[in-house]
C-alpha cells in the first residue's frame, strides 16, 4: 500500500493523481493534500479520500476551508506547510504537481525524508538540480519522473543501465505553432498558444509547449535526472506525441516508450514502479499509432532549446534563471503585456545578463529567481 | 571474458557472430566452431581465432579439414559432436546458428550444462519448447534470443517484468510479396521470393519471410520464451523493419526496440547482456527512421500465421509438424518441385493430418519430424 501525499492536488496533475488513486483503493492511500485557491475542490477531495493533512496557501483560504467543517483535519500553511507535508511520517510517497519554483523546497524535504518523490514539477530539478541530487543521496530518497518524456526515458533506461547509453532523444510535439510561419507565431495571441494539438494540460505548461521552453527545461531535467552530459541529450520533433522519448544505447539499439497522450499513465507508473498495474486507459496497439515520424527542431524559429544548452554550459544558477525568467514572461504574456516573441527575447536577455553562482544554496536559487523576475519586469516597464 | 562456442559458424549468423567476436578480443574468446560443408571457411575461422574444438558433418569433411594441417584441433562429428561442443567445459556461452531441426539437441545440451544459450535457431524452441524450458530449469542455463524480434521483446520486457504484460506485437516486414496480388504470389519463382526488402539472411529463412512462416514460428517461440499465452501474441506488419517488436504493458504503456536491420546488433546484445558494448554499426537516430507505420496482417493471403495459433492449440508435437513440414516444403520449393502457394497447402495439410503427442520426448519430436517430411514428400510424389 502506497501512502501518498499530493502536492498541488487541485491542479491538472493533482486531479489525475487522485483519479488514479481512486481506481486503486487497495494499492494507494491518500494521506495528504495541498491546494492553492480552489478551496471547494480540495474540500471535496479531502472528504472523498478521508485525508487528515491539508496544506493551504494562507490563513484566509484556511478559514474558507474550515467552513466545510473538517474537525479532524490538520491544516498547515504556505511553503513551511508544504515542506512538512512532503516529509509527513505517515507517507512514503510524494507526488509533486506544484507549478513553478514553489516545487523546489518540498522536493528537497521529501527526498531528505527518504520518500519516493514522483516529480511532475519541472522547476525543482531545473532550478535546484544539484540540491535535489544531494538531498536524494543524503535521505536515500527515490526519484521517479512523471513528465511523460522523462517517464519514457526512465522506462527505456531499464533496458540497459546508464553506462551503456549513447544518447537520448526527447520528443517534442512541436506545439500549436509547428507549422505557423515564424512572423505570425511571434505575434500569436494567448488563445492560439493555448490550443495544444495533442496534450491537455495547465496554462503555464501549455504556453511552454508553444514556445518549446518546456523542452528546454526538460533537457536540463534529463541532465540531472539521468546523469547525462548535454551532448547526450537531443530534441526531436514528433508531431504525433505517441513516442514519448527514446534512448539509443552504445550498441546501436534504440528503446522507445509509446502510448496515448494521457498523463494518467506516467502518473500511475510513478506510483506502481517497478510493478505495472492494469489500467483502463484504452487499448492502443500499433495499428492506432498511424504514421510515426520525426523531424529536426527549427532552432532558429524556437530559440528556447538552445538556451537550455547555454544555461547548462554557464552552470550554477543559470538554469534557475531560465526557469524563473520563463515563468515570469509567460505570466506577462498571458496578461497580454508582452508578445509571444518577447518571451524568447526577455528570457534570452535575462540569461545573458546573469552572473551564475557556482554551487548555489536554496537561498541563492531563490535570490536568483527574484533577480530574474525583477530583470524581466524592469525590462517590460522600460519598454512600455 | 565470454568463452563462446559457435554452432553453424559458416552460416549467416555464425559469420556475423565471429565478426562481433573479432571486434571484442578482450571480451569474447571463441573456443569452438561447427560447420557443415564449407570446410575452407571453417578452416580459416579456426586459424583466425585459434580454436581447438571443431565439429564437422562426417568423416569425409573431417578429412578435407585435416588437410589444412591443424594438429592441435580436436575434431568431432555429427549430432553427437554438436552436443559435446555445446556442453564444452571451456565454454560458458553457446551461439546456436544452426539451420532447422538440427538445432534442438545441441540447445538442450547447452542448457543442461548451464551455459548461456544465444539462440538464433528457431526450430529448437518451436519443435521442442517444453524440452528446452525443462533443460534450462534443470541445468540452470540462460536463454537469450538472437532473433531480432525476440531480442526486441527481451529488451522491452526488462522495462516491466512479465507479470505486467498485456500483449506483445511481433513485427513483420511483410516480405517481398507484401504488395503483390495474391494470385501472382502463389506462383512466384524462388528468385523473387529470395529478394527480401530489408534483411539479408540465409535462403531458408528468406523464403520463410516471404511466406510469413518465419512469423508463424516466431509466435510459437515467443510463447515458450516469455511464457505468453497465444492470445497475448499478435503479429503486425511494419514494412520498414525498424521497430523490431513491441510490448504493451498492463498500464497502457508500450515499449519498443528499434534499430537498423542488422543482425550483428542482437547477436552482440545476446553476448553482452546485461551490459551494452559500444558498436560501430552506424549512428541511427529517429531522423533516420523515416515514416514508421503498422498495418494489419492479411491472414487470408498469408495463412501461415494462423497455422501457428492452430498448432499451439493442438499442442504437443503439433508445432514440430509446422516447423518440419515448412522446412521440407521450402526445400522442395527451392528445388522448384512445388509452387510457392503449395508451401501453404502442404504445411496446412500436414498439420491437420497430425495426431499430436502430448508431452513429447526428443525421440517423439524427431519421429514427428520424419513423419512430417514423409507426409510432404509423399504428397508431392502423388501429385507429380
Amino acid at each position: 500500500m502506497r501512502k501518498v501525499v499530493v502536492l498541488g492536488a487541485t491542479g491538472s496533475i493533482g486531479c489525475q493523481t487522485l483519479e488514479v488513486a481512486a481506481r486503486f483503493p487497495d494499492k494507494i492511500r491518500v494521506v495528504g493534500l495541498s491546494a492553492g485557491s480552489n478551496i471547494s475542490l480540495v474540500a471535496e477531495q479531502t472528504r472523498q479520500f478521508g485525508v487528515r493533512n491539508v496544506v493551504l496557501k494562507d490563513e484566509k483560504t484556511a478559514e474558507e476551508f474550515r467552513r466545510f467543517g473538517f474537525l479532524d483535519v490538520e491544516v498547515l500553511l504556505g511553503i513551511d506547510g508544504l515542506c512538512r507535508l512532503a516529509s509527513l511520517s505517515e507517507a512514503d510517497t510524494v507526488v509533486n504537481g506544484l507549478v513553478g519554483s514553489l516545487g523546489l523546497r518540498p522536493s528537497l524535504a521529501a527526498l531528505e525524508a527518504g520518500k519516493r518523490l514522483c516529480l511532475a514539477n519541472k522547476e525543482a530539478l531545473v532550478m535546484g538540480g544539484q540540491l535535489v541530487l544531494a538531498a536524494k543521496k543524503r535521505g536515500k530518497g527515490e526519484l521517479v519522473p512523471i513528465d511523460s518524456e522523462h517517464s519514457a526515458l526512465f522506462q527505456c533506461l531499464l533496458a540497459g543501465g546508464s553506462r551503456g547509453v549513447r544518447r537520448v532523444f526527447l520528443t517534442a510535439s512541436g506545439g500549436p505553432f509547428l507549422n505557423w510561419p515564424k512572423d505570425e507565431m511571434l505575434s500569436a495571441k494567448p488563445s492560439d498558444a493555448l490550443k495544444h494539438p495533442t496534450w491537455t494540460m495547465g496554462k503555464k505548461i501549455t504556453i511552454d509547449s508553444a514556445t518549446l521552453f518546456n523542452k528546454a527545461l526538460e533537457v536540463i531535467e534529463a541532465h540531472f535526472l539521468f546523469g547525462l552530459t548535454p551532448e547526450q541529450i537531443e530534441v526531436v520533433v514528433h508531431p504525433q506525441s505517441i513516442v514519448h522519448s527514446l534512448v539509443e544505447f552504445a550498441d546501436g539499439s534504440t528503446m522507445a516508450q509509446l502510448g496515448p497522450p494521457d498523463m494518467r499513465i506516467p502518473i500511475q507508473y510513478a506510483l506502481s514502479y517497478p510493478e505495472r498495474w492494469e489500467s483502463p486507459y484504452g487499448t492502443f496497439g500499433p495499428m492506432s499509432f498511424g504514421n510515426l515520424n520525426f523531424l529536426p527542431l527549427d532552432n532558429e524559429k524556437f530559440p528556447s532549446v538552445k538556451m537550455a544548452y547555454r544555461a547548462l554550459q554557464m552552470g550554477g544558477t543559470a538554469p534557475a534563471v531560465l526557469a524563473a525568467a520563463d515563468e515570469c514572461a509567460v505570466g506577462l504574456y498571458l496578461e497580454e503585456k508582452i508578445s509571444f516573441g518577447e518571451i524568447f527575447e526577455l528570457v534570452g536577455e535575462a540569461l545573458e545578463a546573469h552572473q551564475p553562482i557556482e554551487s548555489p544554496t536554496v537561498e541563492d536559487i531563490e535570490g536568483t529567481e527574484r533577480w530574474a523576475r525583477a530583470f524581466i519586469t524592469d525590462r517590460v516597464k522600460v519598454s512600455v
